[in-house]
């Protein structure tokens, strides 16, 4: 392609480095960039000193003949679109024959157009972000190294986490805070069992117990960690060969004693998103929570003693103080949201509880253990990525998310991706060049120690 | 109406004893009726001596030309087919101006055609079998009576269970085994917290805590149940006119000891219906529950041992009996069913280990207690419903829904229902002469109890 016109699809805040990537390229590169968003008026400094090369406009990701036109006009498309929208934007792109870039999961729906879109001759590079993204990238090349040197790989832990700095974990006994879609965070693990392998033996974690069996995860220079399994572990044995490898887990990392706490919440039912409350948006969470409760337990004591002891807590622990801390058991605080589910509730508490301040620095924290054997020993590689967030718009979560995306679409541009079809980024050819980048511009590297006999 | 044509969709078992009463009645009415089913020839012996004024003929619900033309030329539609299909026979019932009756619940999908029915001058009865039906009938029966006596409703509590004669339930510690969708009895509780009034509180009960808050309830006579919270027992407050009363309670009856051995069913994991397990046909129940059971407890103990440790339970006690019953620790036993979701795979075994024998006798049990306050001093009531089935083909089960359901359409069909639109039992004129022919002529009846100071 020559001069390619590169059509980015949702600049909301997680596509900030994105953008600053593509437009600090874009002049060598000869792109033209449209940014195509629901409201275009914030990028409009972000832009100005690129006018001969990009554009801001207005798009309605609902409006089928805007999406249409946008993509006939486009050669690579890239979207940061929620990932609900990404199979009609990809029906788009096989349509009109232009290549699509994202950082989304491939679903069913993607996978599907596998055939027609590499019968077109296009490439729909999926899952180009941190996780998924960074995560395969960086798995794949360490595996693709402990096997040359003749290792046998005996089991592999993976985990990932959007967290924060210290400074900012400061005077918030959860450590946590939204840097990624909190609707998400609040329904975590409730699609259903989450899946994993241990010493040959498939085992599956009930939602009600996910954040109850926690691993611990240290990260050197970082501190500590726990992880929580992710859904299905399994669906990574066929990308990264590891079909006879007996232990896989793959994780999510929060500082320690988040899940505990995040286990009373669930008990009480408050990550519920099943049924609306019939709630008045004037009820308090005090007494929304005493709803929750057993009509048995001694009406006599105070709120939170009884929470307590429903959950069989101790009454000025730490998991009752990250309770209290969110403000549940107060008369004073509303919840706000008429006829909401409890998962809605909780999602707006959060939101108002856990929201980045202007001066706070996130923190990505990825981490991969590889058991391997080799001449007879037993060795361990730990394979450790930690990135700070440089301001409250690049974030550490939007430059791991959009510079390897950014990354991806650059070498796809270039005509350098050869596969066609739906691709993730487990081949050496996109990996190799993206995580060298990673390093050598941005200083994103994974640290790597060895252990053995 | 002269000669009505009925047209019943749907003849499975549930049917037996709806087309045993339309049969008996369609002579003196002079009705014609046509039995619309998958697989007709089951009928043939039952219509046999009825050629005059019945027939059964092949149907196939997922033929909407077919559905058409059976409903152009019937005057009463009765469906009895799955209640996902209501809407589609519903609007059919709308463009052919026919009356329809289910023993279904109203669905969103079937209030929304109210205004349309009733502007057609068409009467969609729905909510006329046993739950939703006789509950409706006698509790509003008996709502009426205590109102025209001067008393003030307090509270309302009503429960209903299809269960077991106590022969039948002989040798089994579950004392149940399916007399309806057993689907539905695996996934019971599932759509979100239920939700009930307690003393003017609302209260909400979490699926992972609603087999273990159960209430006792004892029916004379017939012994000792245990009922657990239905979905949203606020949805009668209007049908009922029940606005004022503080409490008000719906559940399901089990026999003792059910809930706490289901409570570990759920616990286990073993109802979930999220996620396929990818799991082989030939696995076995043990290595199954395996699976479900944390890496850290003690591999060497018997996995019995395991499971009641991790449950908190009596290795030797009654919820451990009720689950090695099942066969769940064995390690011949097979689950039978590739990559299914845990729900799948235990509606499987229960259908084996819970069916119904060809000499058992099931046993519909309905209670509603009504306290009320009377020339200052305080009542309760008792309503109490216990009908044994006959044999396996009329079980109580498929009399207490077939019955009313019949009723009722006899009285649409001779023009005495008045009510235009979607309607269910809550008018006097319908439910009284139902109620009134279900004890005259079957001896279905509530046995009352009055006590009070």
């Amino acid at each position: 392609m020559t001069h390619p016109r590169l059509l980015l699809l949702g600049a909301g805040r997680s596509a900030a480095s994105l953008i600053q990537y593509l437009l600090r390229h874009a002049p060598a590169e000869g792109w033209y960039l449209t940014v195509a968003d629901a409201n275009p008026a914030h990028l409009a400094p972000v832009l100005a000193a690129h006018s001969a090369y990009a554009r801001a406009v207005p798009f309605d990701a609902a409006d089928a003949d805007a999406l249409e036109a946008r993509v006939a006009e486009a050669d690579v498309v890239i979207s940061m679109l929620p990932a609900l929208l990404h199979p009609v934007v990809a029906r788009a792109c096989l349509r009109h024959r232009r290549h699509l870039a994202t950082a989304s999961y491939v679903g069913p729906d993607i996978q599907a157009l596998h055939a027609a879109a590499a019968a077109a001759g296009l490439t729909f590079l999926m899952e180009c972000g941190l996780d998924p993204g960074l995560d395969h990238m960086s798995a794949v090349r360490a595996l693709a190294d402990i096997r040359a040197r003749g290792g046998r790989v005996t089991a592999f832990r993976s985990y990932c986490g959007g967290l924060l700095a210290p400074a900012a974990e400061a005077g918030n006994p959860w450590k946590y805070k939204f840097t990624w879609n909190p609707r998400n965070v609040v329904l975590a693990g409730q699609g259903g069992p989450a899946r994993y392998l241990d010493r040959g033996l498939l085992r599956f974690i009930p939602y009600q117990h996910l954040f109850a069996r926690t691993e611990a995860v240290a990260v050197p220079g970082h501190g500590d960690f726990e992880g929580y399994a992710n859904r299905d572990s399994l669906s990574y044995q066929g990308p990264y060969g590891l079909a006879d490898v007996p232990t896989i887990l793959r994780g999510t990392l929060r500082r320690p004693g988040y899940c505990a706490a995040w286990q009373a919440l669930v008990r009480l039912g408050l990550t519920d998103d099943g049924t609306r409350l019939g709630n008045a948006e004037t009820v308090s969470w005090a007494a929304l929570l005493e709803a929750f409760l057993p009509a048995s337990l001694v009406p006599g004591l105070p709120l939170p003693v009884r929470v307590a002891a429903y959950l069989g807590l101790a009454p000025e622990g730490e998991e009752m103080g990250r309770l209290n801390w969110l403000g549940l058991f107060s008369d004073q605080h509303p919840v706000g949201h008429a006829d909401a589910t409890p998962a809605q509730l909780l999602e707006r508490l959060l939101t108002e509880k856990w929201q980045l301040g202007p001066h706070d620095h996130d923190l990505v924290v990825m981490q991969h253990v590889f058991d391997y054997e080799l001449a007879g020993r037993a060795h361990r590689r730990t394979a450790s990525l930690v990135v700070t967030g440089t301001d409250a718009t690049h974030t550490a979560m939007s430059q791991t998310v959009g510079l390897p995306l950014g990354m991806a679409v650059r070498r796809l541009a270039r005509g350098l991706v050869e596969q066609r079809g739906v691709v993730i980024p487990v081949d050496a050819s996109l990996y190799e060049p993206i995580l060298d980048e990673l390093a050598a511009e941005y200083g994103i590297a994974f640290h790597e120690e060895e252990t053995g006999q």
